[in-house]
């Protein structure tokens, strides 16, 4: 099933070796993060956020960035990420030899200031100072830079967010430089109304500039927007495996949209995402393996896929006209 | 919050004591079943389906269908549905004074067989039957009959099900006399692309006297299909208090969608439901005294709801011009 970017119609962009596991007090051993990292490209995702270029001291649980980048770059086929929230992690990652840095950009000045101590403008000009000097690199070890606007659909401590001061921080972010920038429902809070007037705008503000949808699942609603995503012409999805990331505290409330329902979803709907599901579920195991206990969700790994289940790309080649009959 | 007809936009079926209770083999006592369709009803909810007139024998914790037909009807502005399998429960449900009987009807022979023991084509003569006995009464007393046909997306035992056949069967059962014919999603094989183009064919067959959606979460694709029927033009959705009815042994692999997400998803998307979450959450608390340690879902209960959520009713009046903005 792993496909190369040709033969598929989603990116699935997973980010549960870094927004699963920074929300996890205790580390995942290295060595396991890096045979997850593998499993997950054997079964055919083709970018993983692998680690965060935070400081060690505020998120210990990161502190081994450089040590997976450098392995994980040697995958083949594998696009690999990792968050940097400022220039001094981009440093960082780019000697690691990162294919691409995630900036998250926060558009709630509260929200901001608590998750990385600047202000939205200081952050905006963290990625033109990172986007300079990557410019200044040869193309060869040249990290594309990308951008999700957190809590671009409201904020849990701000309340509403302005639709109009997202759309213009998008505006300054592809000015800054960014390759790319999409919204991120950091807290929850997105509906699918929202989600597909943003994201058709955010097309209309940055044209091709406009990046992926990254959706968490605190209400139960991550799936129900990526429909509405997919109908607003979003082609990359951000997941976690197991919706890694969830408070063990609060049962149901999960982190990100989980990467093995998101799939699911996507094949069914026909659309390929190159993903293997057996394949991508038996790399649970690795996350229980390292992180014993550890509460894992997605509806998709208990219940099976269903009986005569096709995958998007078998379908079109079989039973094309079907749809039709 | 409780609203009449004219002031919501969709209409949201509980059918958390019939879907929901007899999928648990043990019984909810009746003063506790109408102690919470009470509070169903007060948190505005305004159609329950409230039992089934099975066999006692089949399903003994659905015995007292009678008595909570014949309480549920006092409760004012409530609608109350009953299901029945055949014309014998039909029969037992116009006794005892049910507003609607819903009437399963299998799209799939092998399930068809196993759920009531008829073909479906004797089930829809069932309905036919029940139809003309309902004509002959006096209006005052006649129930509505609906229909939801089952395995309509797919089934567990046949695997894919052909979407011709479906659209034939609704159209015989609308041709035999039923009100509105509903799909149902009971296997939890659904995909929004599948369920958009199913609810847009299902009302160019019988236009007006299209139903209900009735969707189960097994593959965590609930909502997502709720998105894609909303746009299908659907405007009535079936779903559980808490998710109930999903397997105790399976956790994740919860039955119908959970009403409070779908209310929450609604809501926020500016659709009038007319129901309170704070006072729906609530109820939650008599499922639980009624079956002690039951596993509930549904993420809005435990997250809450998001900081200065507005429900739509309240967003039409205040919040108006604010999309546009």
């Amino acid at each position: 099933m792993a496909g190369t970017l040709s033969d598929t119609d989603v990116l699935v962009s997973e980010v549960g070796p870094r927004d699963g596991l920074q929300s996890i007090a205790r580390a995942m051993p290295t060595y396991l993060k890096h045979r997850w990292i593998e499993a997950l490209a054997a079964a055919g995702i083709r970018e993983i956020e692998v680690g965060s270029f935070v400081s060690p001291k505020l998120l210990p649980q990161m502190a081994d960035a450089e040590q997976l980048v450098s392995e994980a770059i040697k995958v083949r086929g594998l696009t690999v990420l990792a968050l940097a929230p400022n220039l001094t992690g981009a440093e960082r990652g780019i000697a690691a030899g990162v294919h691409k840095l995630s900036f998250p950009v926060s558009a709630s000045r509260e929200h901001s200031m608590a998750n990385i101590r600047m202000t939205p403008e200081q952050a905006i000009e963290q990625v033109r100072m990172t986007c300079e000097l990557c410019a200044a690199l040869p193309s060869a070890s040249r990290p594309t830079v990308e951008v999700g606007i957190s809590t671009a659909f409201g904020c849990s401590m701000e309340g509403s967010v302005s639709e109009d001061w997202v759309m213009r921080m998008a505006k300054h972010l592809v000015e800054a430089g960014a390759a790319s920038v999409g919204l991120s429902d950091t807290a929850g809070y997105a509906n699918p109304a929202q989600v597909k007037r943003m994201f058709e705008r955010l097309r209309c503000e940055i044209g091709d500039h406009a990046g992926a949808a990254h959706f968490h699942n605190t209400r139960g609603q991550g799936l129900a927007n990526v429909v509405a995503a997919l109908d607003a012409g979003v082609r990359t999805f951000d997941a976690s495996q197991g919706g890694l990331g969830g408070c063990p505290y609060a049962p149901g409330a999960s982190g990100n949209i989980v990467t093995e329902d998101l799939v699911f979803l996507l094949e069914a709907m026909g659309l390929r995402t190159g993903i293997d599901l057996d394949r991508l579920i038996a790399a649970r195991a690795i996350i229980l393996e390292g992180l014993p206990g550890e509460p894992l969700y997605g509806n998709v790994p208990t219940a099976g896929l269903p009986k005569g289940f096709v995958y998007a790309s078998a379908a079109r080649i079989c039973h094309e006209p079907a749809h039709s009959s």
